[in-house]
């Protein structure tokens, strides 16, 4: 990780522009390219696909998720 | 995406007046016409359906849905 | 819908006095007219029954809906 | 409903010294008489019952019933 | 009920030194000497058991009970 | 109980370099030498060890338990 | 434990740039080098794994893990 990374935050706002992957209760995961966030950790992001067991299971496209819902994001 | 998203709230704003999918905790889902919402993320639909693994199970009309409980909204 | 809704709450305002059906967490409904409510979206409604898969299963009458535990509202 | 109620907490407060029942998360209800609340809907029954399915299961007596998991109160 | 119970903490109060059965959720129940609580409705019990169908199940002695997960408290 | 407890906090206090069980949602339970708490009830607990219905299942050594999912805390 | 640990955060503090275990609700377990941490307890991981009954199930790289879905953490 080349950047300085002092608060979770700093991740999210270093992979604005690139992939990300979602993992929200009830095992649901969408990945998708990161478009935005917010300090309650609300999410865009474009071009996504719902996943299961790491399989694409829907087209979702563009999407707002509900920071409260979010497990973990990782890039 | 034409438009520029700096927030998440901006990707609501873009789509007001415009179809929207909102997913649900408890595995339910609302498609219709975006007409309102708050900073709660609580949201107006118009000629909203209720969808059941993509397939329309009821017809719900207009509709306040609370932020609370969504988990994405997707134009 | 002739009303102009800039925010949910002013659906909410729209419906009072008139019959709301109120979906809860837990798979429950009611349905009844909608005589008041707060900014927790609390609500009060009279002649209200309780339904399930939209057949009613039992007369309630008067009750007061606490806001936390509302998924929609529907005119 | 021969008072005014402009707001849910009216119907609370029109209700004390009245038989009220209460409707819990996890299907469980209590019924008895209303003795107090608060701004969170913390409340006080006298000669309380817990039912279920309206079938008295259990003499609670006097209680005190947490807010946040009332679905909701009626008269 | 002799004492005057305006609000729901005064019933708390009025139990403090003496024994009160507390519902939690997920269906475990504590029955002890009522110690201490406070604004969150954080209780400390002494002499506590759990119970199970109020049938005693575990000794547990002290406990300090976390107001979120309470349902309700008995005197 | 030797010690005055006014508030459920004092008993926190009181336990402090001692043994203590603490009961999580979901059925989990650690026991172990309560080191520091804050307000939210967030735990250090060393020399840890999970317990499932009383028996030692995995070691956990030191550890920060977040108060939010404690049900309850008992020296 | 050399360091003094007054408050739980301190023990975060102290595990900054070491391998941490954080234990989800829904009885996931992530594995990874701790790099920085906030007060909502937040926390982002590098080089994490995701672990079942302690067994590795996924590499999942980098990670900022939500504080709110965490039970306990630790080093």
């Amino acid at each position: 990780m080349a950047e300085e990374i002092s608060r979770p935050f700093d991740l999210l706002n270093s992979i604005v522009g690139k992939s990300a992957m979602v993992k929200l209760k009830g095992n649901m995961q969408l990945r998708g390219i990161l478009r935005a966030f917010d300090q309650h950790m609300n999410l865009v992001l474009e071009d996504a696909d719902e996943l299961k067991d790491d399989q694409k299971v829907a087209r979702i496209g563009t999407v707002i998720v509900r920071g409260d819902n979010i497990l973990y994001v990782s890039p």
